[in-house]
């Protein structure tokens, strides 16, 4: 069995890690932390846990942790992972880090987020968007892509590889779990219900990923519906002149890239959340604008899975020479 | 025009006075207090109110308020109405309070509410459940009811009046809206969609203005749901043996009792929340079921509206002279 | 008093003329009709107009209306209104169509909706997005806008009449009110909770009113969302090279545009569903993008007021040389 | 492997017996039946379901699919299930009905459901309440109970078994997935969200389960609340006088009462539909009103699984000698 820690297991990233993993027919969960809940059951704590996981919340101690798991997730806020990743790494565990601390270059992690960077070291994690970077099987550094960049790449990622890509808009649609755990203005309940909430709708620094990804004039707009789970995207794609496919050239494109990815659905339908909800999948759609020159990609994801912890668990099983689905292969909550 | 003034101007309570009396063809309003926003637009924190009021927030002071205003409303939190009277009173101003303060004797407050009440008089305030406390009219000072009593006793006041019942048992559901404006854990979007949250089953302290006014065995045991708007309570009415009625006679107990009653509804079809919604109205319905002692009596009020604000003006209205109904009378936003 | 008549009186759009019309101080409404409920009480259809208006539903006897009604509003599917136009013009009149049939010219109708148009005369009918056409006062026939085009037109027009705009992408975010009361797919719970349905998002038809209005490159999305009324519009404008605007600029264009115009608010906040619910306004905030040539405009409204019955009784109120805002002039329901 | 059928695989029911299925690590699903989807792909209609399962759509032939399978659901409306169970039984396949056709006596059916029943024979089902009635393992034809019966009879059988109970009222709150999956003026978005629908509220006839199954008087009453998933049970226990438990005793026959039922949670914190979101648990709390005879139990449950297809293949699992819990261990979706 492979012995995984989770530093950071009460909010919700760290929860969504431990729902998939206790079920993860390979994996033992050996230590979970929370300054918070500290000598706490994690089951007290989160009674949907129950009786799945019979752990109490223990503090950080990063070199007991290195020596007891073979891997090690990062659930914490963006600026805390650095704290812990040079400690693990030193004594010689592998690690998932699912902040943003590692997704950028150190210069462009400091201009984009506004602080310094704590790691002496400037180090190479791989970005872990597992269907485009299948290198993550051999880090000893992921950083877990954010979770808009995840459904955004991943919807025109074909388009713009295959160089016809003149420029795209990201509009993108999220459930209110992506702002986490801890009650605020915009998560209460009077003010997301019947109600859609722009914000950052040009500053948003979730665009660094993207265009690092994804090399062409792009920008990015979020909003927060009022539902609980899933990213949808709506991209608006325009093509250099002359470059405009027909569906089928599209779909071959499509179908050519992502050939063997058995995470990401290519759909005649319109995608939903509720198809993907609780499940690792990215299911995309594309429709070509007659008379024009765009077309138009959908793709939705769990923002939580696919946009967080399932794919961390799925660079996990990469990394550790597991099947890519094990753990994560279930059909979406429907309805 | 009647000068009102609103002490906490800045809570869901004292915001739904606004709405409502921006627009009311009698009244002029002169004060509006809030600690939080003293000295800012109040629709530049309340974007909504815009161009509709040009005010600012000030601080209290009770002397003043008196002075400028024929009718003050307290949108305070339990246990600060209770500052402000003495002071209002003493300078002749006439008081409808929307907490709890003064709804119970003072021995049955400090019991309920477990806090001493500071007022040094135990002063006789009209309980204003409009349709059935019509000396409101005369009152200098109105406790205005509970949100969960206005629907509660009104569905049930009829046949308890008559005489006939012998248990009732009411199961509230409430919008979130009632649990103030603060962000909270039962408030975060991911707690409470797609749930419904039960609470104080047993425990709640509005079960004591209801026996007030029932006097029969009662049990109350209310939910939050996920919406904002709107209380719908079940009454589960057990009748003394033999007392069973038919849905005429029924029928005749109500239309009787409520004749001239412009803000009771009652209902050959299922009330909704989404009919009451922004109104004063309180829609009733009543069901017996056969072979049995039970009668199932099914209200609904908007409890920002009759539950609260709306109340409050139809006291206002009553106090002054005026058109009971004037300023509240609309159809709901339905859909 | 003016005397209104209601054709298709029992749908969305004819529920919200009469939720507005029972209020409006100088209207009387004389005449509502329905095939389906014809012969009924209005109320005993729809319990929240109880006791605000006390007609049966009627059959169309456009000669008869006409004769009784000095305006009438059709409230019915596309290709239904122009049934009934001639009709109610040759009485003599005046008309204010909801539906889609005399929006565009005889040709793009045709062209767009795909079907026949069966008045014989091509008819001078005034758009009637009040803001821009205030030649309204005078019309016979005012073809009130779509509910996506108001709000989107309403975003951008100061720009492009400015004549700095490249080109914009409409990316817009609706209640699911604005697909009509019939209970269908989309609108089914379990299908659209938790979730956000785009649909003919390259396809939609009016986008061709948009294009007419604004004669730009322009491309539009819609999109469902969970809740039942309101259209949040994100417009992703590009500007030609070197016009890019600092925001005092850009606001100063929006000021001098919408100056005296009541029911468009410029707001610094960001715009929300609620604070135009069940109102006339839009609500309009432009950021500007840094380093780049978009600005990014968002705009709500209320889908069933001013992006439908609101907008038609302003229409109504210029027509017959009443104040713009008469019946119409109330803040947002917040919460 | 075991090989399993459904009669009826397009409706909610059908397809959450595929969702648990598809995973169950000892079952192959043999034979989907749907009349309305005969010959077409499942994943290609319920595109969830891709690629987890690749059958088309069948007839259903009660002869062909008694051979090819070892169990069989019936996930067909009230009425039809009575048409299939004959043939199936006859041809020596087991069966478990997830209708009502089976779950009372022929006369108890015939006056609650008025209707005649249509098998000729009067069969012994069991009634699939698994934790009640462990002789499911030997049964030829289970009874799948009702939803709602589900969450109400589990919520109170330990106080009832223990003869202290002198009357029940249930008031239960249900997603709407249990109105099934054809859209409807109460699953229609605008009429459901922002309110709660009590329907049937004195003659729901899952009352006749209740009352069969738990000896004392009672009462139910159901209300639909806008969420998708989920039923919470209050249930207004009032016991015999002087039987008054202290929570310490209750608790004692509640854990005596489901030792070993690991489906059952006892829980310290109020339940939630989401720590049971697409899992077969049922929670359950409980708690002593003060100075009256009153006990207020809360149960929740997913009405699709606990309440439906879970519980199905909770007793398939008895029937044919596997672990109780085998394809349905995994926490709930939270959030």
């Amino acid at each position: 069995m492979i012995e995984a820690g989770i530093i950071g297991g009460a909010g919700y990233t760290g929860l969504e890690l431990l729902r998939l993993l206790v079920m993860h027919p390979q994996v033992k969960i050996s230590v979970v932390t929370s300054r918070r809940y500290r000598g706490r059951q994690l089951s007290e704590v989160n009674p949907h846990l129950l009786p799945f996981i019979d752990l109490e919340y223990e503090e950080v101690d990063t070199r007991e942790i290195a020596d007891r798991c073979d891997i090690v997730f990062l659930a914490v806020p963006h600026g805390s992972a650095m704290e812990y990743v040079p400690g693990l790494m030193e004594h010689g565990t592998r690690v998932i880090d699912l902040s943003a601390d590692y997704r950028l270059k150190r210069a462009d992690f400091e201009r984009v987020y506004k602080r310094m960077h704590k790691d002496k070291e400037e180090r190479d994690a791989v970005y872990g968007l597992t269907e485009l970077h299948p290198e993550v099987a051999d880090a000893a550094l992921v950083a877990n892509p954010g979770c808009y960049p995840t459904g955004a790449i991943l919807a025109v990622a074909p388009l713009v590889k295959a160089g016809i890509v003149k420029q795209v808009i990201f509009d993108s649609k999220s459930g209110i779990s992506g702002g986490g755990m801890e009650p605020s203005e915009v998560s209460h309940f009077p003010n997301l219900a019947e109600n859609i909430i722009p914000y950052e709708v040009t500053t948003h620094r979730h665009v660094a990923e993207m265009r690092r990804e994804l090399p062409v004039p792009l920008s990015f707009t979020p909003h927060v519906i009022p539902c609980i789970r899933g990213i949808l995207t709506t991209a608006h794609v325009f093509l250099h002149e002359g470059e405009l496919k027909t569906y089928e050239e599209l779909d071959e494109i499509y179908r050519q890239f992502y050939r063997g990815k058995r995470f990401i659905r290519l759909m005649k339908g319109m995608p939903s959340l509720s198809s993907v909800r609780g499940t690792n999948f990215c299911d995309i759609r594309y429709e070509v604008e007659k008379e024009s020159e765009r077309i138009v990609v959908i793709s939705t994801i769990d923002n939580l899975v696919k946009g967080g912890s399932g794919q961390a668990i799925q660079n996990m099983n990469l990394m550790l020479g597991l099947t890519e689905e094990e753990g994560l292969w279930s059909p979406g909550l429907v309805p």
